[in-house]
This record gives C-alpha cells, sequence and structure tokens, in this order.
C-alpha cells in the first residue's frame, strides 16, 4: 500500500538516509502500549459521540488487539513514526473504509502529546516506588547506626565527631524532598492534551472529558495550542531528574572515596565491584563510578531537550520530535541509578570500628571544646576560638593546663581559674559525651536521631500509602479501558 | 585588627590574587540584608536561650543597626565573605568582649544557607508578582481579540484559521504552570537551616524553632548535616526559572518574527526598539532578540549551577560558594525579561487587519473542509484527507465541483451525491464560520474563548490572593523582628 | 566457562541488572573492528618482541579473524565490556593456553583509548568528507546565484539589498573553518595511547612505535597515565561538532522561515518535507526543523560528556566509561545532519524573482543614500544618517526634492546645492547600482562574488586533495595490516 | 545632546527598566581600550583613503586621545553600547561636523567584532604564559620527585607503584595539548572583520588590510556576512577554554583527596587555605574546592553562549550582545584558576615518606609479580592473572611457597619447577625493581622519566619563544598605532 499520508500532497518515496533522519521509530518503543491505549480511547469516545457507527467501532478495536498482542516489531519500521506505521497497520488489517476513520478529529500532534504523557506518567510512578525503597534502605541504615560513631567531614577534612546515622539522614532527606518533586510534577504531567488536534482542535463534536478519564488523567489541559506545543512537562520532569542524580553522585563521590585504602570505611559487595583486566589483585567499586559517571547522561539530556525547546514560535514544531528522547534516557537513567544505589547500600560491609577510631583523629572534638569553655567560663565565643586555635597547631588533644597556658597568653587570665575543669575538658574531648551534648533538633545525639527516625518512620508509612494511591489510580484506569475494550468487541 | 578567624590557626595575610579568588564578596551584596536579619534573630535567640546577657545582646543589636544604616560599602571587602566582614565591624563598634559573642552556637556555614534562602525568598516572591502582572496583560490582549483572525501556525507554516487570543491563553497558560511551580519551589526554599552550625548542629542550648519564626521561615530544616550542605533548592529553583525563559522565548521568537517585514503582524513600542548606527531607515525588535539571547544566561546557570553540586560528598564543601551565584543571575535576569516582556507585549501594535487577511492564505481551511465531507458525505477521514491532499497541489479555493471531479478520481463518485452541497463547502472555507465550528473546549470558537477567560479571570484574582498573602507573611515577619529589634535596644 | 576476569578475586555472578548497569556493550558495537585491529596489531607485536612465540601468535590471528568474520553478534553480550567478551570468545576458540596470551603486556584501559582513538579517527575522516561536499554545494549555489538579488536581514529586518552569493559565501566560510578545526583536533587524536596498559606500562619489552606504525597512528601519547586517563580529545571533538551543528542550525532556521507563506523565498523539495495527518494541505519543512532540534543531541552531549569528567582524579576511573557514548551520539548526528543539510540545499526551489522583488523593500537602500550624501555633499556621515532617519518615518523612496526639504530643516541647507543629483538619488535607490557600489573586499559587488568564488575554488581543490591523503594514510595502514596479518597465518 | 542614533528614526528617551535591559555597558569595559585602537585605526584609514580629509582625522584622533586617558569612567553611561558612547562623547569634544565623520563606512555591527577579537587576542596570549608557567612548575616538580614512590590509583585504588614524577607528568602533557588548542584559536580569533560595516560592506572606498595591519591582525575575514555574524570564535575559545579547566579540576580533586586526613599525601600553603568560622582546628583545602567549584562558571559559560548562538539566521541579531559576557566570565575565571593552580602547587608541602610507604599497600605489585611469572615461567598471563587473583584475596605479600600452593591447585605445577625464583618474587614485590622494569616509553622507570623530562624541557624552551614572538608581533603592532596616532597629531 502506498503511504497513506503522502500520498495526497507529497512524492511517495523517500530515500534511506532521510528516512533514518527524519523517522522516530527508534524511540517510538518507549509509546507503543500507551499508543494503542489512546487509540483504544479515541475510537471509544468517537463512537460515543456518533462520529463513527459501532460497528466501525468495533472493528477497529479489534485490530488494535491485533496489533498490541503482535507487538511493535510486527509494524512498517519504514514510516516516518509509530504513529503512522500503526495507522497503516490497521487499515491493511480491517480496510480503509473502516480503518480511515479512526483519526477523525484528531492529530498526530494531540496524539503523540497524549502518549509522552501516559508513558511519563507510568515512568513516573515507578521512580516514585524505587525511592521511597532507596528510602527505606537508608532509613534501616541509620537505625542500626545510631551510635556508629564517625568523623563528621567539611571540605573532606576531619570536622566534629558525628554518627553514621546522623550522616545518612541527611540523604535520606534529600530523597524525600525528590518525592515531593516527583509529586507535583505528576500532577502537571498527567493531563490530557487529547483532542486538541493538529492545535487548533476539530469541528467534530469530540468529547475530551470521556477520553481523558478513560486514560486515567487526572484533568484536560485546556487550550487546544498549549495541548500540543507546551514542553515544560518534559523540561520539569527532567530537572527534577537532575536533582535526584545529582543527589545520588554525592553518595557515589563517597562510596568512591570510602572504599580507597586510605579511608577504608566501607567495602562494596562484590557484586557491585570489578576487578582489572590486567592487575589481579584490584578490586574496583565500579558501580559507584559509573553512578557517578552517568550523572551526564542525566544533565547532559536536560541541557539538549532546553537546547532544542528555546525560541520555537507556537505550535507545534518538528523540533519538539527531539526533545522526548532526551527524557527517555533520562528516566530509564535515573531508574536504574536509584535501584543500584539501593542494592550498593543495602550490601556493603561498613567498617564501624575504623569509622570510631578516627572519629577524633584531627582535633574534631576542638569545637565542643571551645564551647565548654565559652559555656562554663564566660569568654565570648570569637575568643575561645582564637585560644583553641593556636592550641590546634600543635596539640589535638589538650589538657587542662595546657589550655591555661594559652589562655594566659592570650588573656592573661587561667580559664582553670574562670570555671574550666578537667572534667569538662575530658568530657568534649571524648567522642561520646562530646555528641551526647549536640541534642538540638537535627542534631547527632544518640536520643535525637532515635526521635529523628520514629518522625521518618511515620512519614514513609504515609509515603507508601499516596505513592500505592496513585499508582492504583493509573493501574485501574487502564484495566478498566482494557475491559470496556474486551466488552465492546465481544458485544458488538 | 587582626583577622579574627585566621589568627589562630592561620598565617595571616593573603596575597590580592588569592583574595579575589577566595573572596565571595562581589555577590554578598545579595545578601547583606538578608544577614543582618539573621544576626538579629540569632541574638535575640541567644539572649532568650541564657546563652548570652541581655546587655550584650542589647549592644550587639545597636551595633548591627549602625552597620544596616551604613550599609554594605561601610564594610572591609578584603575579608573572604561578607559574615566575617561584619562580625569584625561588629567587633570594631563593640569590642570583641560583646561582639565576639555573637557567633556562639552558630557557624557560617549555616549562615549562609539562611541568608540565601532569606533572600531567594524574598526574588521569588517579586517574581510571583511580575508573573501574575504578564498573566494579566495576556489576559487582557487575549480578551481584546477574541474575534481577531490569524493564521494558526505549525511547523511555521500555515495550519488552520484561529483567533489572536486563543493563541494569546496557550502563553497565558504556561505562564500559569510557572507560578504553580514557584509557589511550590518557594515551599522548599523558605526553611531554616539556622542552628545546623557547622554541619554537626552545638552543644549550645539554641532554640531553632524561635529564629525560624522570628524570620518569618514556615519550618526548619532538620537534619543539620543536610541543612548545610543541600543545595537542591537552588537547582529546583534555577530549574524553575529556566520553564519560564523558555517560555519567554518562544514569545520573543515570534515578536521577532512578526516585526519582520515579510510577516508585519506587529510593531513594538518605539522604546523596545532600537535603530542601526548605520541604516537609518531601521527599526529593530532589540528588546525580543535581547530576551531571547538572554535565554543563554539563564540556562547556562543553571548547566555552571548543577556542574558544581556534582559528586560532593557531605557535607559543606568550599564548591558551595560558587554555586549562589549563578541563581543570583538567573533571578536577576528572569526578572528583568518577565517586566520587559509584559511592557513589549502592552504596547506593541497589533495589525489585527493583515492578520485577518493571511487566515486563510494557504489553504488553511482545508481541514475543516475535509472534515465537512467526512460528517456530510460518510466517507473515512483517511480518504477525505486524501482526496483534500490532491486538490491543495495546485487549488486552495476548491468549489464543490472541484472537490467532485477529484472524488471520482480516487472514489468513482461524486461527494455531491453523498451528501455534501456548496454551502456546506463555504462554511468550511469561510474563517469565521469555520473557526465557530471548533468549540470543544480549548477550541479558538469565540464563545468557547470567552467561556475560557471568563475562568481565567476567576483564577487570577485567586491567585493574586495567593501571592498577596504570601508576600503579607514574609513583610510582616520581618516588620515585626525590626519593631523587636528596636524595643530592645531601647528596652535593655 | 566462568569469566575469566572475576573467577580469581571476585565473586562470579551479576544480577541482570547490574550486569546492564555495568555493561558497555550497548555502544562497543562502535569500536569492533577497531578492537580487532588492535588486538592483530598488539599480538604481532608481541611476537615480534618474542613475548609470545610465533605459532601462538598464528593462532591468536587466526581465531580473532575467525570473529573478525563472525561480527559482533557472535560475542556474548552477557559480558562487561567487548574487550572481555572477544578475549573470551577467543579463548573458546584457540584455548587458554594460546589465547590467554594475548592480553600480556597491556590493559583495557589502554586498549579502550586506543580502540576509541582509532575508531573517532575513522569518524571524522568521513565527516571531513562530507562537509567537504556541503561546501561544494554552497559554492555551486553561490556561482549560481552571483546576481540573484535579495534583501540582506538584520535582526531579521530588511537591512541592505545583497546577492544570494554573497549571503551563501558566509556559511560556506563558517563550514571551512569547521574543516580547520577538524583537521587540527584529528592531530590530537589520531595518536596511540597503547602500551599504557593498566597506567603504569609495563615489564614486558613491548614496542609501542611499532603497534603505532601498524595501526596507523601519527605518533604515540607518551606518558602511560596519560594515554589512559585522559579525555580531552573526546572534549574537543565534541566541542568542534557543536560549532559545526551551530552552523548547520542557522541554516536550518533560515529555510524554516525562508519557506513560510510570508517570506515564501525558498520551497523544500517533496523528500524533506512531510504533511499533516489531519491537515491535508500542509507542507513542512521537517528536515530542517528536525535539523535544528537535533543541535539539541550534540550540545546535550558536549555537556554530559563535560559532566562525567569534571573532578576526575587520575589515572582511569569507571565513570570514564560513560563518556564515550556521548561522542558516538553526536557524531552520528553531525554526519547524517550535514548530509541531510546538503540535500535540502541542492533540491531546493529558490524563488529568485520574489526575493528580487523583496530586495528593496523596507528602505534597504537608505544607507548608500546616505553614503552617497556624504561622498558627495561633504556632510558628516552622522548628520546624514539623521536626515534619511528622518525621511525613513513616512518615506522609503525619495526623491532629491524630498531629501532637500529634511536638509533645510535639519542643517538649513539643499543638499542639491551641495552636489547631490537625481541621478545619484536613483543610483543609491536602484538595488543593482547600489550593490555595485560595495565593491569592497569582501562585499556583495557581483565583480567581487566572482573573485572571492575564484579563490574559494581554489581553496576547495586543496582541501579535497588534503582531506584525500588523510584518508589514504589511514586506509593504506589499515589494509597493510589486515595483509600482514593474512601473510602471517598463512606463513606460520 | 540628544541621543545621535534615536534622534532620526525613534522615539528618544528609554525608561531606566529598558535602559538597564538592553545596555551592554556593564562588560564593555573589558573592550573600551579596544575600540579606543578600533578607532584610531578606522580613522587613519579614512584620511588614508581621503574619506575624510587629514585635519578632521587629526581632530578626531586627539580627540579619542582624550578619552582614552580619561578612561571608560568619563562616558555616558546611559548609552545602549560603548561605542555609541564613545562616539557621542567625542562629538561633544571635537563637534559633529569634524566627529560625526569617524562612523563613516563602518557599523557597530563590524566594530563590535573587531573590539570583541583584538580584547580577545590579548587575553589569550595572556593565558599562554599563564599556563606555560604552570606547566615549567609540573616539570619542576617532577623534576624534584623522579624516585618519589607513590602509590599508582586506577578506581581511586591502589593499582600499581609509580613515582610522583610519572604522575605529574600526565598533567603537565595536558597542558601542553591545552597551549596547542589555544594557539590554533588564537589564529582563527587574530583576523579582522573591519570594514564588514552592517555585514554589507560599504560603497565607501576603504581599505580593509590597512586597518588590519595597524591593529595587527593577522589577516582580514573576507565575506562581510560572516564578518559580523560569526562567533563559532567565541564557542571555539569557550570550548578551549572547558577543557583546560577539566584538567585543573582534576588536579584540584586530587588536592582534595590528598589534603584529607586520610590521605595526607600533601599540605596546602596556608595562603590557599582557610580555616572554620567555628571550628578553630581547621585547616581547609580552600582554593582547591573554589577552583573545581569554578569549573561550573566555565562550564555555564559555555553552555549559555551555544544556548544563544543556536539557531540565529543571518546576519548580525541582537542577541549576539548576549553572546559575549560568557566569553569575558570564561577568561577571567580561567586565567585566575591557572594561577591559583601554578602557586597551589609550587608551594604545597609534599609527604614524600608517607607516599612511599602507601606505594605497595593494597598489593600494588601484583601485577608485576604476573608478568614475572608469565615472563620466567611461560603460561599464559590470563592464567597468571587468575593465581595472583586468588591469592590476593588473603595476602598481598606471597613468598615462592604461597605461590606454588596455588598454582598447584590451579594449573597441577609448581611455578617453581618452571623457573619462578625467590629472588625474582621478590623484585617484583619491592616497588623500587619493580618500577625500574617498566622502563617502556611513557613508563615509569626513574631512567624513562629522566629522558622524558629532557624532551620536555626542550619542548618548553620552544614553547616559550613561540608564546614570545606572539606576543611581540601583537604588542609591537599597537605600540605602532599609538605612535602613529602620536605623530599625526602632532605633524597635523
Amino acid at each position: 500500500m502506498s503511504n497513506i499520508l503522502r500520498r495526497g500532497r507529497l512524492e511517495n518515496t523517500l530515500d534511506t538516509d532521510i528516512m533514518q533522519f527524519t523517522s522516530s521509530m527508534k524511540w517510538d518503543s518507549w509509546i507503543f502500549d500507551a499508543d494503542i491505549m489512546v487509540d483504544f480511547a479515541h475510537t471509544l469516545m468517537l463512537a460515543k459521540q456518533n462520529i463513527i457507527d459501532k460497528k466501525d467501532a468495533a472493528d477497529i478495536l479489534k485490530g488494535l488487539t491485533i496489533i498490541r498482542d503482535n507487538g511493535i516489531d510486527s509494524l512498517d519500521h519504514s514510516y516516518e513514526d509509530i504513529h503512522i506505521a500503526l495507522e497503516s497497520r490497521l487499515i491493511d488489517i480491517v480496510g480503509e473504509e473502516t480503518g480511515g476513520r479512526m483519526h477523525s478529529g484528531r492529530s498526530r500532534n494531540d496524539e503523540v502529546a497524549t502518549c509522552i504523557r501516559l508513558t511519563l506518567r507510568e515512568e513516573l510512578l515507578s521512580l516514585l516506588d524505587e525511592l521511597y525503597s532507596l528510602r527505606v534502605t537508608l532509613y534501616n541504615i541509620a537505625a542500626n547506626n545510631i551510635e556508629t560513631l564517625m568523623p563528621g567531614f567539611t571540605h573532606l577534612q576531619h570536622a566534629q565527631p558525628t554518627t553514621f546515622a546522623h550522616h545518612l539522614i541527611a540523604h535520606l532527606d534529600s530523597f524525600g524532598r525528590d518525592i515531593a518533586r516527583i509529586k507535583e510534577t505528576y500532577a502537571r504531567v498527567n493531563l490530557s492534551p487529547l483532542g486538541s488536534a493538529a492545535f487548533a482542535s476539530t469541528g467534530f463534536d469530540i468529547n475530551r472529558k470521556f477520553t481523558c478519564e478513560l486514560l486515567g488523567f487526572d484533568d484536560i489541559i485546556e487550550n487546544s495550542m498549549d495541548g500540543v506545543s507546551s514542553r515544560d512537562f518534559l523540561i520539569e520532569s527532567a530537572s527534577v531528574i537532575v536533582n535526584i542524580m545529582i543527589n545520588l553522585s554525592r553518595i557515589a563521590e563517597e562510596l568512591v572515596i570510602w572504599s580507597s585504602e586510605e579511608f577504608s570505611f566501607i567495602e562494596l559487595d562484590d557484586q557491585y565491584a570489578s576487578t582489572s583486566s590486567i592487575m589481579p589483585q584490584k578490586k574496583n567499586p565500579d558501580s559507584a563510578e559509573l553512578l557517578r559517571g552517568k550523572t551526564g547522561i542525566v544533565v547532559g539530556s536536560l541541557m539538549g531537550l532546553i537546547t532544542t525547546c528555546k525560541a520555537l514560535p507556537l505550535s507545534y514544531n518538528r523540533d519538539l520530535q527531539e526533545a522526548t528522547p532526551h527524557v527517555w534516557q533520562t528516566i530509564s537513567t535515573i531508574r536504574s541509578s536509584v535501584r543500584i544505589m539501593d542494592g550498593m547500600l543495602k550490601t556493603m560491609y561498613i567498617n564501624t570500628d575504623l569509622m570510631a577510631l578516627k572519629s577524633t583523629i584531627g582535633f574534631t572534638t576542638a569545637t565542643e571544646l571551645a564551647d565548654t569553655i565559652v559555656r562554663n567560663t564566660g569568654i565570648p565565643f570569637r575568643t575561645a576560638h582564637q585560644i583553641i586555635g593556636i592550641i590546634a597547631c600543635n596539640n589535638s588533644n589538650p589538657s587542662l593546663s595546657d589550655i591555661d597556658k594559652i589562655s594566659i597568653s592570650v588573656l592573661n587570665i587561667k580559664l582553670s581559674d574562670k570555671g574550666l575543669t578537667e572534667k569538662l575538658v575530658q568530657e568534649a574531648l571524648n567522642p561520646i559525651t562530646n555528641i551526647k551534648k549536640r541534642n538540638v533538633i537535627g542534631g547527632p545525639a544518640f536520643d535525637t536521631i532515635r526521635h529523628s527516625l520514629n518522625n521518618r518512620e511515620e512519614i514513609l508509612i504515609k509515603e507508601k500509602e499516596t505513592i500505592y494511591k496513585l499508582k492504583m489510580k493509573s493501574k485501574n484506569a487502564l484495566q478498566e479501558l482494557l475491559n470496556i475494550v474486551e466488552n465492546y468487541i465481544n458485544r458488538v
């Protein structure tokens, strides 16, 4: 059969090079399932509105069901996109007199926008699941390491003693914000542009609310020009994903550094490591490195997407075909990265003894010592900071008398005369008593962390429920659509 | 006075080159006001918690008030950042015995994060105002052009007749989503990290909720490591701004194209145009071009920000100093761009007669003609598409008999025998009756657009209220803080 | 057979998810051919240096030839990369006692770097060919349009009359610089890192110069740590490609604008256009739009690549596996884009009559009129600019007396009294005489353009030769290597 | 005086918001000096060609000299750019009858392109100097550390013993390629577009070669449309700079990691470090972190520049005003970053004893041990790799008998029976003998490194000369131009 699109207006055949350049088939496997569902919903609507008759509708639905069962590989890949390949295949199966009616009152412009949104919706739901699982893992490791001491870092320098739980909750909370962002983005993704047609809607008496409902969308995207030409939901999705990836890259960097001989804080499970083709002793933290490296895919895709969208006049331009693949690259990368991070964390060996041992090396207790001085002698913080700074140049375990020596030189007084005792000094220098003093909300004191984790447990339970509800709404709608189609075919 | 920070631990003086490389003073003017407010709140809290006494607190507040009145230019710009420049100046004014107490229980790490969030909050609120104003302008122009015909474009080709109002509502709705995104981002920006100290909180008995409330934050950001080291709120803000800029760039492109001799759909007001230094006849749409060009600033800044944040281990790293300026560049560019777009649209001349004249050129009515055939003769859409496609090759104003001629060659029937009449053909070819048929939700039919605009009027009214409430909450909190400080100084 | 790499140091089996995350097989088809050549060269060198014996070498070469003939699909895709899949397959064929010797004195780190450089070299050579062809096309169209008038644009506004040839030479010259950049980059790509081994070279007495020569590299990249860990040649290649793509995107934008109803300067050949699934009259310049949209792929890939390379310590890190695919995406996109642009330009219809007609619309002759006044009356340019600027507000075809009227009001003199004649005015207003006056080097005067094109013809001839020489050097080296291998197998 | 540009064609006054949005004055300080030189050259050319008379030329040159002496601050900053501010100021000084003649035969379009190229040329020359200095520093440190042992890293894991010199030469060579790239870019930057006028050249009989020579350009950029609208030289410059910055970021990452408590390989000089406002013991490698963070500026600027340039039709568009600042940001960042890196490296303390101590930890000698087995027993490398891999699981210092034990289990033979001796094993395990064996070109053996350094010394000497020549050519041309101007003023 000749090309159903080009046979009217344009010369019919295309050179292979041009075909490959212009075709979107390579990426359209992402939307094949969605396209069938959209065709189902559109056909049911056309029949309901009496734009096509019931018999034609049933035949179209039957044809679509066959195509769905045969899968995307049964389509002719020499078409410029899946929509026209699919419509052509349908016409092959049921004839143009019937199949030629399916595209009434719509255009590929609204069709593809609907397919992208439907597919992206499902991907975001899966991503929510995966992020939730990662958060549970972080929660569990934190819960098991409330009293695991470690040196807290700033500038990759030992700064103050803290706990592994305290460190992990920072990551746990980051991913909580990522989940919140996805949910908000989801609400703008899950809108139906179907019925916008080419951009100008249509003179057919279509029913946009009906297809919206059949496909499980939360609402329609109203203005038909907006419906086909806006891609802010893609930029937004890709941006949200970049934030997740940056968060992951930070942990990945920590895992790589902590796996080094010098740090040896952790050891990844063999599954996540590789050896060398030449150096037989090597065990490399490859999965963490790859995850860090894949940040480039996600960042590059966002930038590519933005570049493509810049300065396009309304309404649909073919450039937009190049926008979507960036998002599919992004989504597949982020989903696997979250899963791999989850697995690496779950299975890694944590060298808690060494971390504890190092928690005070580098005079990490200096801040609490200065604070102790301030609280017990009443000298200003800035002055205490100076005194300890001087001590730090050559002593990281000062006694009361060491401190007195310096305080005399700076202030002409002995701090022991102002209330500082050896006991207080030792409490500041001991990492456990030191940490226990930092019981401010959000601090590392053991009980404070226990309280934080209790709160997060509640949050996780609620999160699980809301994700479940979103998933069920989508799943039920799509299942119901399939049921309607099956009944329709059987009934007519 | 010697450098209050470096005098303890490090050599004291810095080479100018190093100073310029490491100093953030150039960008810190953005946070000067915020830093004073943060100092006010922190000092009041220290006194309330009895960490410093009331007299010291009052003296510190007095000193800070002097610094605030004198402005940022009164600070010594040879310090590495505004926080230490400000603390040094305070110590100059009130002495170290008093001023040296202000920094108790905090670090520059939580201080700067709080300042950035406070400043960004105010900028986002102003941006909301400006976007709202742009939306009102788009609404007004749309309301005045409900029946202004124009050719609707896809691929920059005439596609179907539409109205200017229909076109403008697409942009209006885009900016509505931008406002929604800003509001959601705002909720994650307006959180207080104050009290996180360096990353490990503090052993002082500080009160994080109290400073949070004084500064008008909605809540605290709990985990102290998260508080100082997460910058996802910056990436998120910059991403949201990129989406606005892309939307603006699309209108800018349209304004440039529409200003061309060939299009002549609009003419910008002289204020927004420039002439040539050599070509005296020129009137160029410079503001639109510059706005389009400034997309580069916003996109580049996001990319720069992401690059900086990639793969940083916890907690604070000095790299983060380089993250923030990208956001300030972004925010100042977007704010002026929104204002300029608002002004250009408000003042431009719209050549409505020419737009109407062109609305049918290029056989834009072909789709409705095909649809009319389908609806009245019952042939499949795909077949009607083929027939009109053949006609379109050399006739853009076919009569019934022209159509019959082609339908005979394709289908062996005359469509006039199947119910097509000359009247129906003419209704499809006339842009006004053509548009009126497209009364689907979101379509361009005049009454449909009137209905759309009524809905948007209501949305705009609510939007104004919610923006006003957010602004008042912030404004009142900061005014109340200033009142408390003034009373405190006078009372003690 | 168990995994030849992991059997020593690590647990043996990998979960599918982890396999997919860590494997580079998806992209390694790009380097399959190169990898075989590298294996050939390395094996020949090992034998020449008596590191392995001739019989083993011959058997290895035979095994490799079989693998080469069977193609990449015959390899086991469950390995983490092509190198180890290929070595495993070799060992399957010739046994470990022989095949296990091939990897002596090298590592995958130098192997992959060599493969990437070899493949990229061939791709750059093909790209040079394609760019050369595009330049010839631009030259030919220019040569056919030396006297084709058109309005020259600045700010998308009619500015001064020019010729289509003048316009096209600007693009022609841009691509000339792109070719120069590729050649320079090529010189840094075509260097052999083979022999660097993991990063530390090797204790085997290998011969780096010999493999370098066998593979047709211009030289070795000396320092072995540099050899395996530097990817500046990728960033450089991707950057050079971005510049080409930006140049292409500028023409693409022109083609889209010129194809609009309003401009109608050109019409693309049907091959490069598409129609609409709904609007039967549409002929859209899709290939130009897609090319413009694909700019995003190239820009995004560069950014992804840079993001991945940022802040990696020496020497090899697994992140680098994620660097290369960005370059393959870039190279395939640019190559097809150059070809499509070539085809679009070659086949498009140019509406020369309309372009000529529009060349003076918008008072494009104003500059030359002002210049004529300056040259013939001696008033300053800035004053003449003002006079013509005033006239331009309501007259774009002034007579001498119109000019006098304004000059009296501005200068109190008649320019006709100072030497301006009606003939001079008319020469300025006529586009042909106007253009002929602009015979400065690089200007649009017909003879000047003829001279420019003569120069460019010579340049193109030389360019063709140098590209041919580069290609032959590579082709001959690789053919010679295959001959040596064949002889070696037959002889031993 | 009224606005000399707008008084003819457009309304005269601009709102402040619009002024700030459209003005480039903020960034034009970068090109002020260049603009004066361009004005000098253009004026001398106009006089030489008798387009203006000698007296006017002398007066213009005098006026320009005054403006130059007063500096940019003496200009009225309410103009849209420096060119028109400068021309206005000139007219203020010498009157329109004279000053109004300077702009004859040119436009701001070619003027600004010339100014950017002239300024960028000087910046690139300075950058060459700075990179050269950095290379000398790396050379010197390498020369002092030829026998300084350290663990070589892959995947941040100890891999094989190497030397600090070997490591540093990798960086040294990277910057050598950066210098080569800059020189090639320089050749495309140092071209004169002057005389292109608005894009269409001019009807005045100007002399482009003469201004080209006066300004020290190597050649003209011929096609006048290309001259004003191409910005590939900016993208190229920014790309080259990105490569330098990525190279710097890699060293910066190493410095940060090496400064950690766990590594302690180096300690930065106090000048390049900072302490904490709260933690008195801290010494942070801030300059290295900031340099790493500033990568974002350079990468973001390139992305911004590319975004701005995408899809602009010919010829000049006002968007280009937004292109240039990205390059100035880039160039100032890279220049200071190179200087800071140079300083950090020159002054850092290198903990050579510790590095040597760690050089064998992690069984880094395993590869050489496997190679030794292959060379002395004749078993295949892949089998030796397996044997050592098994040993590495629990022994990193095996004796001959340990090896025999495993070889029996794997191969059923004792390797001591095949020629392996305890002496050979110990030579492989000793880092010095181990390194000495790796004397392949580019390897770490001490004598190999000495040879490498000798070569690099020669390269550096030549590099110094070529940089000096480029600098002198530019400097002499500009000095000569100033002399001509001075003589001209005095003579006329």
